[in-house]
């Protein structure tokens, strides 16, 4: 039985992007008899770029609420916010004084946003040991990541071999990366990769009327209504092969192809789309959302699961350190 | 009431220098009705540069020995181990990310102290944070510090004026330092400054013929035992100077100018005059010991008013964050 441990960004609400790429794919992951998934929203880390209080805490709760509409399973997977469990912060301390300073410095992901953002503060250097405690705290075999995150499951197993060093056994559990190579990339309504810092992007939980105006918003060339269009350059016929079945993708291809079918038709199919297909979705979303209590009540279950495991590991470490007989 | 708070260095067991230095004037301060001391056992920031557990588990109980051995009040302070408030490196995170990295990069004493060690750890780097969180939980109104520490308390200030700045209110309580002009500086047994790195230190808690030992270590010129003798050139005398009372000093400075006597018979009284002024230290710092169970139940007791007022700062400051509601 491997775990796999997975955190989830928590700088924004979910968006189709997330959707498709992130959640559908977690969750389909989670489903394994035989693997265990650690989900946490990492909302100690959003503090490094959002600071805003009242943001982050409704983020946080769409989050939740968005992978719990999914269907993400509760009861068999481990589900928790990362700053509810006060040993993530701890871990990171012990392993700070096992990270070379350079090692940190040299990391590719800080040398390339510290040269983007305004704001480079400490916590963005730090990513990468806090990154290792969320890992490490919990015996993670596998991490899911990135191409851009490699780099940063390297430094956790190093730091966790610096560790496993000095106390003479293998306190801290090597993980492995698994690199995903077929990450899906979902086309914001300008065409470029869907982000929330390119403001590109499509809130599916949006009531109808919202998210009606946001996919008009779909940049479209000027291609009269009478004349066939290319279905293959065109980012709404893009966003609509992502979630229309494939069936309902070749008919709309033939519309294209044959004219006499404007941007505004397929817009309007593509919402009516989303609306069907998230309907359920969005229902136990918009549910969870307005139900604070019950969504509260969940995590603080996962918590408790999570808290067990973390206080494990830690007291692990402490006796190890000399802080704890 | 000026709420005063100290972090005691744990990297060694402690010495005559942290007691003249350190143990005796902070007792000192701590007897003020006007005051009410905060004195915490560093223990975090010792994994900096000490990494095995079994020694930092002996200094700690060590230096609270020693603290309770010279008379600490610990119902009127409040005296707990860092590592046991779980707060301090929440909050340290937290305020990571209102540091920014070129502050804590430009420090002098990161400067300095990475030029000469070997392990330089991101510890090491991220200390300022730890410190500033350290401070800003208790809400300390007076720091104590060396000069060499003044760049630190600023750099306290600074990361809590940017923090109030997003609260838009006084959360954390800005410290103001306070210089020790006149910091007393016990020469060791080679006649530097008297320091567990430089191995030239006296550890009065030593049974008699070891700390005899050590004593004989002291060194001296090679005047034979008939001719007079420079007081004031002398290692041995100087010590004896800061431990002895008036009368005493002023009969050994007439014995080494007078000839006839010899740098044994300084050392004896100087070991004579440690037995008998620290006899009553010596025997409580023995017993604590030796009945760990009592040591732990003072810090225990002392663990619990602290949690209570770094729970308070952390609730706040959650709130503002958007961590709690």
């Amino acid at each position: 039985m491997a775990r796999i441990l997975t955190g989830i960004q928590s700088s924004g609400r979910p968006h189709l992007g997330n959707i498709l790429g992130a959640i559908l794919p977690g969750i389909e992951l989670s489903k394994d008899p035989n693997n265990e998934s650690f989900f946490f929203i990492a909302d100690l880390h959003s503090l490094v770029s959002l600071k805003s209080g009242p943001e982050r805490m409704e983020y946080v709760r769409a989050i939740a609420a968005a992978w719990l509409a999914f269907g993400f399973d509760v009861k068999k997977n481990v589900f928790w916010r990362q700053s509810r469990i006060q040993e993530h912060t701890e871990l990171a301390w012990y392993l700070d004084c096992f990270t070379p300073f350079p090692m940190l410095a040299n990391a590719t992901s800080f040398k390339e946003k510290s040269e983007k953002l305004a704001d480079v503060n400490a916590g963005l250097f730090m990513y990468p040991a806090l990154q290792a405690a969320d890992i490490l705290l919990y015996n993670a075999n596998i991490i899911p990541v990135g191409k851009d995150q490699k780099q940063h499951l390297e430094m956790t197993k190093d730091i966790a071999s610096r560790f496993n060093l000095l106390a003479g056994e293998e306190i801290l559990v090597l993980p492995e990366s698994q690199i995903d190579e077929k990450v899906m990339t979902v086309p914001g309504i300008d065409g470029q990769k869907m982000s929330k810092s390119y403001h590109n992007y499509i809130d599916i939980f949006l009531p109808e009327n919202e998210l009606k105006k946001v996919l008009k918003k779909i940049v479209s060339d000027s291609t009269p209504l009478e004349e066939p269009k290319d279905p293959d350059s065109d980012i709404t016929f893009k966003i609509y092969s992502l979630v229309a079945s494939e069936a309902q993708v070749e008919t709309m291809r033939h519309d294209y192809l044959q004219g006499g079918y404007g941007y505004g038709h397929a817009k309007q199919a593509l919402l009516e789309c989303m609306l069907e297909k998230f309907a359920e979705p969005r229902r136990i979303f918009n549910y969870y959302m307005e139900n604070d209590d019950e969504l509260e009540a969940i995590l603080i279950d996962g918590e408790m699961k999570a808290r067990e495991i973390a206080q494990q590991t830690i007291q692990k470490v402490r006796k190890i350190l000399g802080y704890s007989s």
